[in-house]
């Protein structure tokens, strides 16, 4: 945690904020903070800032917050990812959200296991807990948007081409295709398939949207990794 | 697995190879393959090519093997990486075969705790089972090369010039510095610190034996993220 996340609910006051839950034991057992130490404190959607520990109690601490940063700059990017399965599907949350992707699209693909979309990671409260982690990581407080489209058909008909609308528009997909491109100045639309890779029928769907097959070299990387690796070359 | 990986005990012959461990057990669970499939296959150290499965049984398989294709290539780089926490290491290990990197040398630092030494996963087989499961997902054949050293002063200040001789030598660090070049044509030699970064002494004694610091953003990365991010920027 290189970052504390203060939520509305945890302020008491503009500039004081009261603990009670996971971040609390944080500060104990990690930090092992004193009271009047100073911490780096963020708040969920808006600034960041440093705190000073008031009191720190086993059941509470107090501190006095003073917010003054903006957060980082999002990516000016739209992330499609086939469902990866449950375990992978949170460490790719928490990556999405440390490297400043800002919208999240989880889309269904012929290759996505139909039991991944069973799994309790997937609720709201679920997928919020691991954005988080990955915010307090990077030292973040945006949480991305991010949207489920269990039926891939309908999604890719008739809403990408308005999604993807006014982007680079690009399918990371294995074979004889342009490398991905570097450094771009622009807004992106980027698919990533699952495991296996999109079917062909996927591919034809989503460049009649107006994508294009782009590939990343001969390697298979876990869907975490060419996550991160096809973010971390785009921009 | 994308890639099934032999080793010089498992053939019988030139062109024969007979399974009896966990890649057997993946044949049957994971792949459900039945005789006369046809597998991506790669000789550790060797060629990749395709088998026939001749027989499955629940105790042994063998395959008619034929190799006919080289491996990928490998990246042009030395990777130092101040030694991660266990669970990290595991997956920066197999990260690291993956993405292609030849050479990494897992460096001691101001900011790794020193349990961290005494982790079995150290161990060298433990160590081979992580890049082995790296080159399996990647489709690569070629171990990369692991040295460890446990004292940062005397590998910095007597070899490390050495090993960064002829190659564009590289410090992560956030800071004031250059951003991380892209799409170098170069060999580098890229040294990534632990969590909470090298500290001053140590970007020193880096800078002294020929690196120059450069910077990866604002976010603050986890090392499995950044050695991803990093690599992908620079090839």
């Amino acid at each position: 945690m290189n970052l504390l996340l203060l939520e509305d609910a945890d302020f008491v006051a503009a500039d004081r904020a009261i603990l009670r839950d996971r971040r609390l034991t944080h500060l104990h057992d990690v930090h092992r903070a004193e009271a009047g130490d100073s911490l780096r404190v963020g708040r969920l959607g808006g600034a960041m800032g440093t705190a000073r520990l008031l009191r720190l109690q086993a059941d509470e601490a107090e501190l006095q917050v003073d917010l003054d940063q903006t957060p980082p700059a999002k990516l000016p990017l739209t992330l499609l990812l086939a469902l990866p399965r449950p375990k992978m599907l949170r460490r790719v949350l928490q990556t999405v959200a440390a490297m400043g992707v800002p919208r999240l699209v989880l889309l269904n693909s012929y290759r996505v296991e139909k039991s991944f979309w069973q799994t309790p990671f997937l609720e709201p409260a679920a997928i919020r807990e691991q954005l988080i982690l990955g915010l307090e990581q990077a030292r973040d407080t945006v949480l991305p948007d991010v949207s489920i489209e269990k039926r891939f058909k309908p999604f890719v008909e008739d809403r990408l081409a308005s999604v993807a609308a006014d982007s680079l528009g690009l399918i990371a997909h294995p074979g004889d295709y342009p490398a991905c491109p570097r450094g771009v100045d622009a807004p992106v639309t980027l698919a990533i398939g699952p495991e296996g890779g999109w079917i062909p029928y996927e591919v034809e769907k989503m460049i009649a949207a107006g994508l294009a097959p782009v590939q990343l070299g001969d390697r298979i990387l876990r869907v975490e990794t060419a996550v991160t690796a096809l973010l971390a070359r785009l921009y």
